[in-house]
């Protein structure tokens, strides 16, 4: 249908304007400068019919990380705020939270002590939050979550915490024919409820790390039950795994922010013909948050001295973005 | 690309035509008769915009089974004759083999013997003939096999064994706007490197079985190796837990052939809004196979039941079916 009506757009603007030339710029909130031209050159050349690195369109497959790539990663990642938030919703039915470690803490409101401890206490604190319902009654636990909560520090919903200029440029990869996925770190079933009304990325399209499910009869009727147990982690050596397992093709172009990703940009930026790497650096402390390689959440350091040293796109957020939010 | 060509096509047509009457069958290799109504009638309602049971395109996911419903699995699953091949190419580099079973029995081409001790057994077959090299190297490996190997009865490549009515039918199903997946108990890297070209299901629409592969540096090249390990049985109760893993909606049509697609017959069909269940059934002997409740692959006994008492689509391969295979 998209494809028609931008014909049907194309004829009338042609029926309109003779031989007007048609010079929308399809990437208005990136400022002229490399970045831009690389991103625009990598397309022309992929997509150009006779171009020697041409891709035809089933194989244009371009990976975005979530987390730091199409929206905000600090002050923590926003799955891990709604696990808090649903660990204090959870409280009443668990007592026993009041007196046990990491959950004491956390409704104390000391989250840094409460997970500063061990990866440990983050699992416990995903797994109290995320399982022991079915994927139904958690899918609407994260609908009406994301629709509620609001970031700390802009106190705005989190999907308006994405970036315009990564949301024009998944919009002018498909334009051109790109197909484009999420891979994430994040929890797949955290980001599908949301992911195609914000990103235009459906569901089929959205990677990421998992629980196990049970195929289970409830009453007569089959549900799919969230067992407290990883069925897969899609972060760093990870994502060129669930890549191949859920896309089974390479991609051509990848798109990432952290240490995370440098193993998905390595896979894609690898293959034979024409790829396209990017890195999305955070410089900028006033819009956004500016971090690197000390960062908490979203560490970039051997991934952007690979960045350089590969000759992939480092973005710098400050001078390469016109605006960071949608308006 | 596709729905300018559709486009232009009808443009094309109505120039030439007027207000002629295009009436071609999208479903000619099936007779007339319940189980093609039955589709057609499904595929109206679920289609027709003012349809009190219209689904969005976006939501019109379909899955396939694919041994015994898009190509035949008698007299073995296509994969484990492939896995024979394999221990035969290898046996050279694996002198242990002439000594120990399963490996002898199948050496010897006993491979009643050699498979009927234990599910075992397979499993060391499919281990030992599928694990242990790149994915690059398998994915070549598979696709030089199914190009070179016969169907031991009809003396066919196995990619002429698939079902004409059933090409059909996805075929219409895509013309619907309808988004269609394989989810197979078979491994998901065995059918990949083929089901674009035989089916026009693209890699990233196969859900299947997997071994777990793992990221690896080789000679400063990232390549994923195959591991002996079992990552996920797509069968029975995996196949909605495949689904929605990888496709993340549910769907609203679902044809399988045995009762390892019962679960996912039921997963699709009790959902909400209009809903399609089919089971092939296999009847005809002469053109191909018959068997249903006493099969050692692809059984049909609870499903069967199931169909009936549900009133999914029963298809009588012998009378609902013109041609079987494409000509």
């Amino acid at each position: 249908m998209r494809a028609v009506q931008r014909f049907l757009t194309l004829l009338a603007l042609l029926a309109v304007g003779g031989c007007a030339t048609v010079a929308r710029d399809p990437l208005p909130s990136w400022n002229e400068g490399k970045s831009k031209q690389a991103i625009v050159a990598f397309v022309d050349k992929v997509t150009a019919p006779g171009s020697p690195q041409y891709v035809r369109p089933a194989e244009r497959i371009a990976t975005f990380d979530n987390d730091g790539t199409l929206w905000a990663e600090q002050p923590m990642y926003t799955q891990l705020a709604f696990a808090i938030d649903r660990v204090k919703a959870l409280a009443p039915q668990h007592p026993e939270w009041r007196t046990t470690e990491p959950f004491a803490s956390l409704l104390a409101n000391d989250i840094k002590r409460a997970l500063a401890k061990s990866e440990k206490a983050i699992l416990e604190v995903m797994m109290a939050s995320h399982a022991g319902m079915t994927t139904a009654e958690f899918e609407a636990t994260v609908s009406d979550w994301i629709a509620r909560a609001r970031d700390p520090r802009f106190k705005q919903p989190y999907t308006s915490m994405v970036y315009q200029p990564m949301l024009e440029l998944g919009a002018y990869l498909r334009a051109n024919d790109f197909k484009v996925f999420i891979v994430s770190g994040g929890g797949i079933e955290f980001m599908r409820p949301w992911t195609e009304k914000v990103y235009g990325i459906p569901p089929e399209q959205v990677v990421g790390s998992s629980l196990k499910t049970k195929f289970e009869m409830r009453d007569g009727k089959p549900v799919l039950m969230r067992l407290p147990e990883i069925n897969f982690i899609d972060d760093g050596p990870g994502k060129p795994v669930g890549i191949y397992r859920q896309i089974g093709r390479r991609p051509i172009a990848a798109f990432g922010n952290s240490d995370g990703d440098l193993q998905m940009l390595q896979w894609t930026t690898t293959g034979s013909g024409a790829r396209f790497g990017l890195v999305v650096h955070h410089t900028d402390a006033a819009r956004e948050w500016a971090y690197d390689r000390k960062a908490s959440f979203g560490t970039l350091d051997q991934a952007l001295d690979e960045a350089q040293a590969k000759g992939w796109t480092v973005v710098d957020m400050k001078s390469d973005w016109k605006t960071i939010y949608p308006q």
